[in-house]
């Protein structure tokens, strides 16, 4: 590819069918934002939303709010609306709690659905709190059940007879890398073991064919692309076809068949209800929808053209100007097998990180070596790949990152 | 008691020292509320709260505001702050997840500390949510644990050497009853389990003297009289010589030594943060923390005054002036052993309960036939309980409640 001018890109830009949502989003001016994979951005119609649903629903309605506003049904509402993102169908995603806990109630529900079966399959290097959540409930059962790990690309080949679920993230939170999500589920059910997915690197960042695939089990996150803010709450999936066997280990008041019977014993609700636990965080799930909201005003396969697009002429003018640095790729290079962020490798990557927020493009450093920059196609411009490349290259050629300040080491998520 | 004037009553609330804390929140005027053990009142600061963490902290400093604006330490400072109104040390209480999820965590935690016995134990009216966590977490076990409930009255004479963990609530959801935490605990102790406190309907109501009693573990609501909105998030509280101890079967990132270091193999945190699992619900937290710093300025000994005389109010004008009409006190009537509510028994509880609510006065109803009047002494005013009475005595005295609009049954919780 012949390097683009910045006024091509801006011309780019000025025909992209996404610009229209860029101004949908609260971003500062100042700012490059390459980061909304860890935490998306603000949409600015959250903040009327949660003044009117604090003000108006809980301060005025107070205890009504919850028929009135129908908070109650919130989480299933939502997650109607969240299956429209991953190819599912209405009644088979809940939104509630974090991505974790909602790992562990599917994993605690596939392990008693394959009783005889006492494995849990996973990638080596997947999110860590994937692996603690498997790795902790395993444990807790008392020592019949395994965690094994593998590389990410032999997941595949490693499910066998013993496996009862199979864990990936669809989208490696590291290295970027999109898991053919449709060979890998056939491989599980063709040695007859439950295929869990990790959606929270790809969830509205392209289309995901959870029944397409015939995905059994699915998890996400709610503040990566859905931009639903810090912590917001998360996701889960269950193919409709399981939802009436599954027990998950854990379950609460909000998951019973009739919660305000206030039964003495636990009845599962039918269907994906059933996944739900505490009372539903009302505020949260407010600010979640929003940003759902957003998403599913634009076309799917646009988005992911686009983020393939950004993508693609980030990794351009990174093989341009940033390898005479000592950057090294370390996504996939083919564009169907990266999800939508780049990873370089690079000895000093925390300072250059650090150096580069300092100029307003935020990335974020994931040890030992990675420098990762997320392109949210809802408001990521192509003016700022080229922004960004060209402050990296700055700071290279300066030897910014060099500075003191940029060296020491705090945490970031 | 003779019954008291609403001139006098006014006079009282004009004397009370608690009195200036009514004007912190956003009370409808048309409105006496007597439900804020159900769903804790709005406080006016909440709502610029709300936009400062959304607006400013999230907006403007998007993945920064981890770092920043220490979202990250938000659940471990609330939970210092929770400490002080439950008589807990700094250190010993994490704010996360659920009531329901917490409570799973410290019961399989508890199971695992007393690897020997294998039961627990708990009062059979509970609150649901409860006994749905106890039941599938025994049932997720394999057949070697077992829920066993008893009597409310029974718990302390039954537990034996058997029982891991007795489980109560503090004050009953439904009757009020406050139940003696010293002495139970200490009847845990004597046959050598763990005392378990829920305290969701004390909380904010009452001192509560976790450390005095020597309690091992609790869990606790935010969002009755803590008044931290819908969902809000819960808390959980572990003695500190337990917590290098326990090993929750739920556990997650956010419960690891070092977060950050995404090390493939869960190693749990020093002290109460292995309670942590998911990413912190950033604005939930900061809606919750509003609730409980308001609460913080006032003396809770007050509080405890003020809501034992206002139960005691509310008692005296029923007894004088609904008696007749067929209602019965179904909470304790000693002071000592009653929480910050009181319940009614009435056939007829539930239409009376909504004719009340088209008046303006807020209780909720609780089957079979519980009326339920909760008294937040933040916010609710001695006048306000005359008021309650008056429009109680008038629903009666007019047949009102048998308007056939209020007989329609919608979940309330």
């Amino acid at each position: 590819m012949t390097e683009p001018t910045r006024a091509q890109l801006a011309a780019r830009d000025a025909e992209d069918a996404l610009s229209r949502f860029r101004e949908r989003f609260a971003l500062p001016a100042s700012v490059i934002y390459l980061d909304g994979n860890s935490l998306g951005a603000l949409p600015r119609a959250t903040l009327g939303r949660l003044a009117r649903v604090a003000g108006r629903e809980w301060g005025e309605d107070l205890i009504a709010g919850w028929t009135t506003h129908d908070w109650m049904a919130m989480p299933l509402r939502l997650g109607d609306k969240i299956a429209r993102l991953v190819g599912a169908g209405a009644g088979e995603v809940a939104v509630c709690d974090s991505t974790s806990v909602n790992l562990f109630k599917l994993l605690s529900a596939a392990l008693s659905l394959r009783p005889e079966r006492r494995v849990i399959l996973s990638q080596d290097d997947n999110f860590p709190t994937d692996m603690y959540v498997a790795q902790r409930l395993v444990e807790s059962l008392g020592g019949d059940h395994t965690l094994r790990l593998v590389p990410a690309a032999e997941v595949a080949g490693a499910i066998d007879d013993e496996v009862a679920v199979a864990m990936l993230s669809h989208v490696d939170y590291r290295s970027g890398r999109l898991h053919p999500m449709d060979r890998i589920t056939a491989a599980a059910h063709a040695r007859g073991a439950l295929m869990l997915w990790d959606l929270s690197h790809s969830v509205g960042a392209m289309p995901i064919e959870l029944a397409g695939c015939a995905a059994d089990l699915a998890v996400g996150c709610g503040y990566k692309y859905l931009n639903g803010g810090p912590g917001a709450p998360a996701f889960a999936y269950v193919a409709r076809p399981l939802q009436d066997e599954i027990r998950p280990a854990l379950a609460g008041w909000m998951g019973h068949r009739a919660p305000f019977d206030f039964d003495g014993r636990y009845r599962p609700a039918a269907g994906i209800a059933r996944l739900l636990v505490g009372t539903p965080p009302v505020l949260a799930l407010a600010a979640l929808e929003v940003g759902v909201d957003l998403l599913l005003e634009a076309d799917l396969a646009e988005l992911r053209r686009k983020s393939v697009a950004l993508t693609e002429l980030f990794i351009a003018l990174a093989d341009a100007r940033l390898a005479r640095y000592g950057f090294e790729l370390a996504s996939p290079r083919a564009p169907g097998e990266r999800g939508s962020q780049v990873c370089l490798r690079h000895r000093e990557g925390y300072p250059i990180v650090r150096a580069l927020a300092a100029r307003g493009v935020i990335g974020d450093f994931r040890p030992p070596d990675i420098l990762r920059f997320g392109f949210a196609p809802l408001y990521i411009r192509y003016v700022d790949v080229w922004d960004a490349v060209a402050a990296l290259a700055e700071v290279m050629e300066t030897g910014a990152w060099r500075e003191p300040e940029f060296r020491h080491r705090a945490a970031v998520t």
